[in-house]
């Protein structure tokens, strides 16, 4: 068994980690670290995970790390890993990072939109950007990887095929993407107190939420030329789920058929990814609390592409993902553990 | 007391008419028409309206609605008014149309998007298309009013400042919208199922949705020529609400500011609608039960204006803009029954 | 008209009373108070008010609050009226005050319930219990109104009735509660989060809830002897809206239309209350955003008197009942204000 | 490998039993049969399951399920399973009905509730009551279980230990009980309609509910003398979840911890209950998608113990009852195929 730390383990991210490593083949945690919940038992947090798993949460502590795991899962805010990684690499781990750090190949644009230098750019080449659909073959082995945000997922996968095939008029997508609150986090704040989410839909962040360069980094790279992404998020009131809704200009007339038949075959070996026969549009419902990214493509009266992917924000957009990566890392099946059949109402 | 009979009224359209003419100083309703629940208290079956009300459904009688009433507001299903609604007008009748059925000037359009032929196509030209901020100056003493549709109405504001002032490249507006499930109305299916809608967001009717003639056509008199739409509905679990994000390139690049500057003078006068400042973007809690709809402007880094548009889809996108119409086309005052506070959570 | 300020106005509290206020023909705002929000206009903070009004939040200050007006809504946290009413009512006016600091006859067992002595206790004598249908012989010309409790609001509405009329078996009431997160406030907590609250139910405070002490003074007066309540409140996933169900045991056997029938006799002159026929049980839909309370009644197989009562606990579960009160002490038509029409979805 | 059929595949307790067979160790499913689906992809219906199977709905035919199944589950409505029961038996079968056919022991009770007669009484004999954690000491080897409604699952859970340790003062139970739209099936109706149910709780069916005489049969039991319950169903805006809070009279006064105390006595051997500490109460979310139930008990001020169990209403309240039952039936390990963690929010 490859031993797991999970750090900052009781956030959404993290225990949407410790569920899934639970019921992994190969992985075993040994190790879920929490400065506020150090003391106390996992299943006291979550009753859910009753009767699965006797951890504690412990303080975290990079000796303590180093001896006891073999790969560590970062489930920390942004800026947090800058420190930690290069300590962990250092002790000779794995880190499997689902924070924004290490997903920016280039530190000025990360200080741009994070507003902070970064502090250990000499990993930004070694760090492998863990989308396994659209490149997986940098992760076997990899000793770093930066797991993508939850909207660059979508949105990548929604758009990347049109781009690598050549098929997108000029350099640019609008992405509009709607997410469940759980992507805010666990902490509460006005903009997650229930009364002002419920019944409820608002755009923010309209142009300068922080996984826009990720996502024009990541669809430079499919269309081979910089493009660059119209992205307005919304908070829409259901607790997961994310659904990115974009638009591409095409440069020559296609059916939706033949845009369908074109996305079919770039994903056709892909074990968590369906696209959807011409006319059907993918629910959030569909992949709630799975690995899975459903793929719905139309092109309309006016030949504009409309392609829409729904993931699970914290499954497929987080711990999932970060297993996948993991899974490949250490050449275990990529699908080791995340073929959990989920509850489907 | 101008005598008002509702038709089709137990429906979401209707009862909310039922509501908002309650309270109405000039308005009175002397009759509220349904097949299904002709002889049931409206109390009864709508027990909110307690205390406010002793209507009884009546079935529809065309003699009986010319008796009892000088204007009918028809919330019927789109086909239904092209049959009542000439018969209406003939019995003298001033006739509120909150169905699809007049709003498209073109009746090959409307066949083409509808499915049916027009059958009352004579009236097209004396039908005024009811969304005042846009154009009131034909409403006063109108004879037909056909309201906008509630994705129209929020597209419309959102968008016909751009085009109006000739600020768009092209002749294009991609318009990614989101409705709450009272707009598919109060008959339950299987896509309005409870555990189908609930924590759940999907596109339906991409490229297909009959609200996007009546957007081009609004679109095309604001701009001077024909603009096309790529429109793309969501449905969002929540039970009333409805957001535009309309996504417009500019000929031109300006700021927030300005962009938010012309949206202000271009509706200084109305009194339901709010510009927010840059920077903010309007959330559908903040118009629900209300006649009002908020905007907000901003142009992102790539040069790109999105404009987005929040109302409540029974309110300003049915009942209470068919309220404001008919207020117009009696020269009362346009805000008339229309300033209730509204419940803020 | 007579003036009105609102002490802790941007709470929901105080938003609902503004919005109430706002739209009554005889009470005019001429202050809404905040620390926080000082400087800041009321339609800033909620657009939806916009158009209604101009006013902006302003600190508290004594002399400006007697120099403006003649009677203060107060919706603070419970202790702080302790403070401000005292000075209030010497100065001059009346208070209204939807605190928790008034209601209890007895101040030791406010000190027991709340964990901090009553300082002004020599008022509560002058305090008069403000739920109208249950006693409204002493609220003209009041100077101090305590207001109700949510649950106590529909509690007592529920089961007083059956404790009048000496139907109870032994003196005692099961009291199963459940009510909308807006009860909780405005202030985010890890128990408002949404993702905490959402597809969640869940019981809280199981017999320690401070409404308990409330609710058994008003039952004990009810029925003229002591009276002791099991009281379980529930938080339900949605934004407002509060049920009792009520369990009660008979002494002799009633049938429910019986039963119905006390209770609408009981209620036969309430401007705000629907007793629903036998068989038929009340949603919190049905009151969302009125002063209403709808109850329904049913004697079950084993001889059990089970009433339920919704109302909405922002509106008669809180501003919507001072405002209520306040039109009686001011000798105004009982529902001045409080007959607005509310969206029926 | 224990060969299953689905009987009724395509409703919710249809598709949660497909979905945990699904990852089940010892049983794998054969056929999953529906009249109006048959011939369309079980993944085709339900893409959440996209990559796990590829079974095809098909007609149900008796000699088909014969001889490709061992074990028959029935996820069928009541009175479909009086017709099929016997016929699978009789064709050599196991029968897990989580219907309510076979769960009343006396079918004159059965005809009162249900309206019918029972058409096949002889099996009652045979067929054993499916609650484990209250008697599993029959299952092994049985032929036809009749599984526990999900109103009776909480229920008793939540009653059963204090009736069976004698500390109940009378015969009698209260169960306010609150369940998620699920429990109302996969048919859309007016009462599922997402605008009806969101923003709104209601008590339903009070003192009629079917699940009322199962209730009374298995307290009774537990009891050792003929229990009552005055049972009160109440439909909460969630898609999943059912609590039941019980009340119950106590003989003599006992506190918190020694109820607390007794309850995990009583448990302390079952994989899939947890009882909490004294003062804390268990949410519906703690055991969303599992197979667990979670119980809070409190003694309050009146010495009224007050006793709460959540389950999810589709697994611990039908197919994973179901799936446990079946485990203990054919000697697997009983938790085989139900320890899937599943996402905390």
């Amino acid at each position: 068994m490859t031993r797991a730390a999970i750090i900052g383990a009781p956030g959404y991210a993290g225990v949407e980690l410790t569920r899934l490593l639970l019921g992994h083949p190969s992985f075993e945690i040994t190790l879920a670290t929490s400065n506020a919940q150090a003391g106390r038992a996992v299943t006291d947090m979550y009753p859910s995970l009753g009767g699965l798993t006797s951890l504690v949460y412990t303080e975290p502590n990079l000796e303590h790390i180093a001896q006891m795991a073999d790969v560590a899962f970062l489930a920390v805010p942004h800026t947090a890993a800058l420190e930690i990684a290069p300590q962990l690499l250092l002790a000779g781990l794995t880190v499997i990072d689902a924070s924004a750090d290490y997903r920016l190949k280039d530190p000025e644009v990360y200080e741009r939109w994070y507003q902070v230098a970064h502090s250990s750019d000499e990993l930004l080449e070694r760090a492998v950007y863990g989308l396994p659909e659209l490149d997986r073959s940098t992760l076997p082995g990899a000793q770093l990887v930066a797991c993508p945000g939850c909207y660059p997922t979508a949105t990548l996968l929604a758009a990347a095929p049109a781009f690598e095939a050549e098929l997108v008029a000029g350099s640019r997508a609008f992405v509009d993407a709607k997410s469940g609150v759980s992507g805010a986090g666990k902490t509460p704040s006005a903009s997650t107190h229930y009364p002002t989410v419920n019944e409820a839909i608002q755009p923010y962040k309209v142009g300068t939420h922080r996984h826009t360069p990720e996502i024009e980094q990541g669809l430079s790279i499919a269309a081979g030329h910089p493009v660059s992404v119209v992205f307005v998020p919304h908070l829409v009131p259901m607790s997961r789920g994310l659904l990115a809704t974009v638009y591409l200009d095409l440069i020559e007339p296609m059916s939706s058929d033949e845009a369908v038949e074109l996305y079919r075959e770039r994903y056709a070996n892909e074990p968590f990814l369906t696209v959807h026969p011409a006319g059907r549009m993918p629910s959030t419902a569909e992949v709630r609390g799975t690995n899975r990214a459903h793929i719905g493509v139309t092109v309309d009266r006016t030949g504009v592409l409309v392609a829409a992917c729904v993931i699970d924000n914290l499954v497929k957009g987080t711990a999932g993902q970060a297993l996948q990566c993991a899974n490949i890392v250490y050449g275990y099946e990529e699908t080791a553990g995340l073929l959990i059949p989920a509850p489907v109402v």
